[in-house]
This record gives structure tokens, sequence and C-alpha cells, in this order.
């Protein structure tokens, strides 16, 4: 019993350290674990398998827009890297470079993929000659490494792994249809499977990729009332097109640049999974995205029958697509309770001969801790219905906890105020220029999250900006962010 | 019509240049692209979507026997590369170091992963404590690096696609088991899926894998007479364990070194995919590995309901699980039949006005030409039933080859003459001394392929080594290999 308690107890309280409680539930819940890399993650079996699960599902969801997948090389010679002015500013001072192969030194030094758009520009500007080569609707599951100084195990490491989708496009429309289509894409899948609800908008010049055009951001809120960007949509324009000569055909005869798009999702998502949903007691996973979504726990499994009658209730929620494991090892039930709330499984079922009396067993809820007794046989219809029913109320919490973390400011010294007060999203007017996204960070550590899409981001005739009084040109999404 | 031969005609043959059809083959079956990045290969999608079932396929596989997938950093600090002596003699000279993160050089070089070893024993030695908890069986799906001088698309690259598997166990028993396991996991999945017989067999110390105590391997043979080594697993016995530190306290409360083992297969399969089925009009893909199984090809497509139709017959193959598409381009047919020659797509159906009438249509298989007409209604059906065929089909004319093109050497004049005149395995018996390896090797550019499992591998009493003429020890299969 005391080893039992011991594996709650060591978790920090989130509302007494949030960063400590962050460590202590990616290491307890066995997300990720260490080794003599500096920066650099290991993704053990419990925390890959949530990444396997995000990406067969959101793979499913490209495909079925047409996706096709590739694979890209690791390296970037220096003169590639060089060849987007912009894009070249924004990630060398951050990269990782291979000087030397076996035992020469290269002629040329190559850096490690921080993104490929590069190389992705190298090959459409190989491989697309006519209007007919269009689109191009690539996308690579793989690992960026970007050399960052600080680092946080999902949120911010050396290297991490993502999706990178590249797009190649006759014409401007359609390249802006695919941008949003993939911010929409990643906005309903992570509300959808992940119960993360997101503000969908633009970002500012100041906080768009390097390189593009347009960037179209989804943001989520953390329990802390920070924000997490947690999926991008990059509209390139020609801008790429030009520096690498991709050109086409077209069906008028003549020469036209391609235009581009870029959109990518990341492991990082694991940690937005944990900062929304988790409680004291660790990691509670929405049902969708659970490796595990169900544990059968025998209470005194060595009385007859016991562990007999958790097999069949185990291959009951098997057969109905659940996926659910047997903790039939020989640690107490105690232990195997804490352990089950500490990895975020998302219902457990207690059956033990007094439940065998009866003909019941006991389900409880990782979300709320309800119990529900129900008859076995009905133990995986309920276990369905239940997983549905969580699913949902963990979106609906999650809705409820951002909506009441957002509100609005119509003055600097209200602004300032609830930034500093008020963890969360501040809304505010502002004018659209550069220098007062500036102020406004060095004073508040605020950063400009997006401009909502659609009507909401629109500023009215006499709306000011927050920051310097003048005419606003939009309503932005402040925060402190990850 | 003159572009729909010429499609055709640019494919050098396979018997006036087996290394040039096969550069023709990746090519023009659109596997893959070229970048800057020498060495580097570009998955395209028809190349990518081949791996992409392998993985699926083979991590299924996995997952019965109990896999989980993790996820190591990409890179390996110097030191820990340095810590088998074994491992980093073999791997040292042909890795690439990062010397420079950021703008700032490293106080310690690392080196892009060539294999994982290191890495992971440096997680087991943090990880594994008590009897409890082992078995430890992981696996990763990345990118390996190694510094090749000449390389050849899926054969032989500088980075490679690949899973490695690695575990620990408590006795040097479970190992070997796994060890085993493994091998003869990737000999049905060659077989079954890729429809390519194999030799299952033991390396010898001579081709062993750096830091290895046994190396298993299976070797295909290609369609030039050429071995190509297609997956290995390797026992590490407790050398790994004692160079890292990997121990447990056993059940009898004392401490215990762990016993090792890895296990990989790569893109490398693609290529032998390539050199055991493809044939002069270009790729021929076993049904089970397919991305696309069929292409319904519709003829006079402009005339009254056969687009219609072509349709139809399509979604009636979707619906019966079959991977099918419809070309519904404006090219000729003669284009499109070329076409799904030079892919390897196993079925294609052809339908026009004419088959209407008569309330057919046509299958057309990839591997034989075979012409099969069947009532409109029945493709579905058929179609299923001639993939089944296909496959089948396709693995017993593999196996004849591999069979005719195995001989038996007793001499060393009738070795070096068949290993020079007769393309294939030559079968010898060997004294077990590295001296008579290297001797072939150097006389013939054959190498010791494996030892066959099982009874085929020993020597009998009065079998004498075909290089040095003293006793043998077992019999081994040679061949020049890629």
């Amino acid at each position: 019993m005391a080893k039992d308690k011991k594996l709650v107890e060591s978790i920090t309280s989130r509302e007494v350290d949030f960063a400590q409680w962050y460590t202590d539930v990616v290491k307890k819940a066995e997300l990720t674990g260490y080794t003599s890399v500096k920066g650099c993650m290991v993704l053990k079996p419990a925390g890959y398998a949530i990444w396997e699960n995000i990406q067969a599902e959101l793979d499913r969801r490209f495909k079925e827009t047409g996706v096709q997948n590739v694979y890209l090389p690791l390296l970037i010679p220096e003169s590639l890297l060089n060849m987007e002015k912009d894009h070249v500013e924004g990630f060398a001072p951050e990269v990782a470079w291979v000087t030397q192969g076996g035992s020469a030194p290269l002629q040329e030094k190559m850096c490690i993929r921080p993104t490929s758009e590069t190389l992705f520009c190298d090959l459409y500007a190989k491989d697309i000659h006519s209007y007919r080569d269009l689109p191009r609707v690539y996308n690579q599951w793989c690992s960026v490494l970007r050399w960052e100084k600080t680092t946080r195990p999902f949120l911010r490491s050396r290297e991490f792994l993502w999706q990178e989708g590249h797009t190649a496009h006759a014409t401007a429309e359609e390249a802006e249809e695919r941008t949003l289509m993939m911010l929409n894409l990643y906005a309903d899948f992570v509300e959808e499977v992940l119960a993360i609800p997101v503000v969908r908008g633009r970002k500012t010049d100041k906080e768009k990729f390097a390189g593009a055009e347009a960037t179209y951001t989804i943001e989520a809120l953390m329990h802390d009332g920070q924000a997490l960007q947690s999926g991008t949509s990059h509209n390139f324009g020609d801008g790429f097109a030009k520096a690498f000569g991709i050109q086409y055909t077209d069906k008028d005869n003549t020469l036209k640049y391609v235009h581009q798009t870029s959109w990518g999702m990341t492991t990082r998502m694991i940690g937005a999974i944990i900062m929304v949903h988790g409680d004291d007691d660790g990691l509670v996973l929405p049902p969708r995205i659970a490796p595990t979504q169900c544990v059968v726990i025998p209470i005194r499994q060595n009385a007859e029958g016991v562990l007999d009658c958790a097999a069949k209730i185990c291959d009951d929620l098997k057969n109905a697509g659940i996926r659910v494991t047997l903790d039939d090892t020989d640690r107490s039930p105690g232990w195997k309770f804490a352990e089950q709330e500490m990895r975020g499984f998302p219902l457990r079922i207690e059956i033990g001969p007094k439940d065998m009396e009866s003909g019941n067993c006991v389900l409880v809820r990782r979300d709320n801790r309800e119990k529900i007794t129900v008859p076995i046989a009905e133990a995986a219809k309920k276990a369905e219905e239940l997983l549905e029913t969580i699913q949902h109320d963990m979106y609906e919490r999650a809705l409820e906890f951002r909506n009441s973390h957002i509100c609005d400011a119509s003055d600097y010294e209200e602004f300032s105020k609830d930034i500093e007060e008020k963890p969360g999203f501040v809304r505010a007017y502002w004018c659209g220029d550069r220098a007062c996204e500036d102020k406004i960070k060095e004073d508040t550590r605020a950063t400009s999250r997006c401009i909502p899409l659609g009507k909401e981001g629109e500023a009215p005739e006499d709306a000011v900006c927050v920051c310097c009084g003048r005419k606003a040109k939009s309503l932005v999404y402040w925060g402190r962010a990850y």
C-alpha cells in the first residue's frame, strides 16, 4: 500500500508547479526516456504508440484529399539551403552541419534537414514540365533537427518527428485553396480526435514562416493558460518557384511559375494532449487516440474463476473493436489502478469475486472517476458507449476551459493587466504595425498568436489598436506561448 | 503509336545489360528520383507506396510476436559509438560526422546513426534493473546513413530506410530463440508476400555483423544470378551488455548481464522485387505488395456508356477489397497498356464498346500476358482469383529459377568454373578456415553467403573443403553478391 501511494504522490501538483508536473507526467507515464544525446528525446513504447495513432489517422485523412507519400534525403547541401534568401536566414542559425563523411572532410558541408522546402523544390524543378504534371501533392513522414538551446520533451527538442506536406499548383487560387484545406484538416483532426479546441487563424508577417507569403495556424490553449501553436499551413506563392526555377508549360504554351504550399504537424501534439487533458494523477488520453482504451483489472485474481472471467470480459471488448489489455501481473489492484491513472487509459474494468456473485463488473472512467456497475455480459457494449461519452466530454471540458480563458482588452493598461493576471488568450485590436507587435512582446512577453479567420478577425470601422491607438486593421489573439 | 512504342523501346533488355536494365526500370517506373544530394535517393510515390506496404505487413507480423515500436535519436556522440570495440571498428570508417550545431563547433562530434545498437544499449542500461523489466522487444522504423563510395538505388545508397529491432533477454537461450524467430519471420514474409524464395542460413565469422556472436541471414537470388542478402538477425550474446553495463537483478538476487539481439530489413527489398520479378517491359509486382493491383482501361472511352461501365467495374473491384484505379486520362489505350506494364500493376482490365456488346471484359495478367475474357458482372470475382494465382505463380517461377541456378562443386577447379560460368549459388564444403574464404573471394569474387540451417549445412564425415581439401566443417552457399 505504501508503494501504491508513492507512485501517485511523487507527481507534483499542476497548480503548484506546472512545468514540474509536466516533466513528472512525461517520465512516470513512460512516454519518453533519456539517452546521452543532449536535447534529443527517446520515444518509449507508450509515447510512440500515441504518435503511431496520430500518424495513422492523419495519413488516412491526407490520402482522402489526394496526398501521396514520398521520402527525401536527410541531408541538404549548403548551396541548396542558400537558394531562397528569407528561408536560409530563418533556418541557417539553427541547423547541424555535417562536415566529414567517412574519414574525409566534405568538399561542401551539408546540414541535417530542419525542414525540406529546398529539397522538394529541387525535385519539383527536375520533375515538373507541363500543366499535366500538376498538381503535385506530396507529403513525407520523417524527423527533422533544429539546434535548440533549451529543450523540453515534445514541446521543444533538437530532433522531432513530424510530417511535412509540400505541394505545387498551376494557379495561386489553387495553392490558397490547398493551404486552407490542410489548415481545416488539422483543426478537425485536433478537435475530433485529440479533443482539443483550436482557434484557426493567420499569422502576422512577423510570425510567419521563413519564405512564406502567408502562414495559417491553429492555436490551442494549455491548462496553464499558455498558447501552443499546433499545426501550420503555408502559402508560398511563387517565391520558391522563382528562386528554384520551377516552371511549367501551360495549355496556352507559355512558361509559368508554379504556386506552392507546405504544412506540418509534429510530436509536439503529444505535449498538447498532456497539457490540455492531464490532471494531478497523471495523463488522461482521449479514447480515439489512446493506444490502450481500457484495462481489465482482476481483484483477488487467485480466487476461483476471477481470471477466467476477466479474460472473458477482455475478449468481449476486443471483439467489439476496443483496444483492451488484461493486467494479470502479480502486483496489487491498488498499484494497477494508480498505473492506469498515471498512464491515462480512458477506462478500467474491475472484476472480483464479489462482483461475480452479483453478476456485475465495475467500469471506472479516467476523466471524471465515475464508477458504473453493469452486468458482466453488457460490459463491452457499455464500454463502447462510455468511450464515446468520454471523448465528447473531454472536448466539451477543454472547450469550456478555453472559452473561459479568453478575455477582450480595449486599452493597453487593461491588456497588460489581463496578460499578467488572467492566463489565456487576450483578444485585442491591432493596427497591423510591426512596431506595436514588438512593443507588446517586450512589455508583456505575449505574442500575436493569430488573426482569426472570417468575420471575427476583421476590425470594425471605429476599432483602434490596443497598443498605439491608431485605426485598427484586425482583431488578434495574443498570449504567452510555448 | 510511335510514342507508345518509345515508352517500351527505351528500356535496355535484361539479357543485354542487366545493370542498365535495372536503372531504366527504377527510373521509368518512377520509383526513385534524383536530387542534388549525392548518393541519397528520393523515394517517389510509386516507390514509397511499396515501402508502406512492406512496412504495414512486417509491422503487423512483428506486433503479433510482442514487438513494441520506439524512436531513438538520429545522432550518436563519438564516445558512445566507441564503447563496443568490434562495433566501432566496423562502422566508424563509413559514418558521417556532425561537427557544428548552429554557429558553434560541437565540443564532441556526433555521427548520424549507421545503426542504433549503441543508442539502444544506452537506453537499456538506464531502464533495465530487474528480471521484471525483461524481455525488452523494441523496434524502430527510421533512416540510417553509411558513407558509401559507389551507390545504386535501393541496393546501396548512403541513406536508406529500414527497421531495426533490438531486444534484451534474461537468458542466452531466449536471445537465440528470438534471433531465429525473427529470421523465420523475415523468410516467411519475403516468400509469402514478396514471392521471393530464400535460403535461411548463418553467416561465417568473416561475414557476420560487427559486434555479433552469430549473424543469421536470408539470401535470395536475382535474375542475373547474383545473390542478395535480404534480411539479417543477430545474436549479440552478452558482449554489448558487458561493454555498456546492462545488468539486472535476477529472482535469485544476483546481478546478471542481459543477452541481446538485433535484426533489420531495408528498402533494399524493393531492389530485390525488381531484380527477381521484372522483365523487359518493366516492373512486375507481386499482388500482395502492389500498391495498385489492377488498373481498368477503357477502350474508345468517348463512346457511349464505356466510361460508366469502366467505373462500375472499378467500383466492383474496390468493393471486393482490390486496390484498383481507373485510367480515364486522355492518353491512348496503347500508352496506358505500356504504362501498366512498365509500372508492374499485376492486372489490367480492358473494356470497350465491342466488349460491352458481348457483355464481357478482358483481364490481362502482367506476369505472363495471358488474356481472360469474362462476363462484366464476374470481373471482380475473377480478378480476386487471378491475383491469388499470380502471387502463387510468381513464387513458383522464382523458385524454379532459383533451384535451377544452384550447383554443387566438389573440387576447386569445378568450383571456379561454376562461379564463372553458371550464374547462381554454388554449394560446396568448407573447412571453417578464414584463409580459404579469403582465397575464394580473391580468386573468384564469390563470397560465402551462408551456411544453411539444419541438416543441409552439416558436412558428412568424409566431406572435404573445396578449397584446401582438408576435412570439411559445413556446407556453404557461395556466390557473387550485391
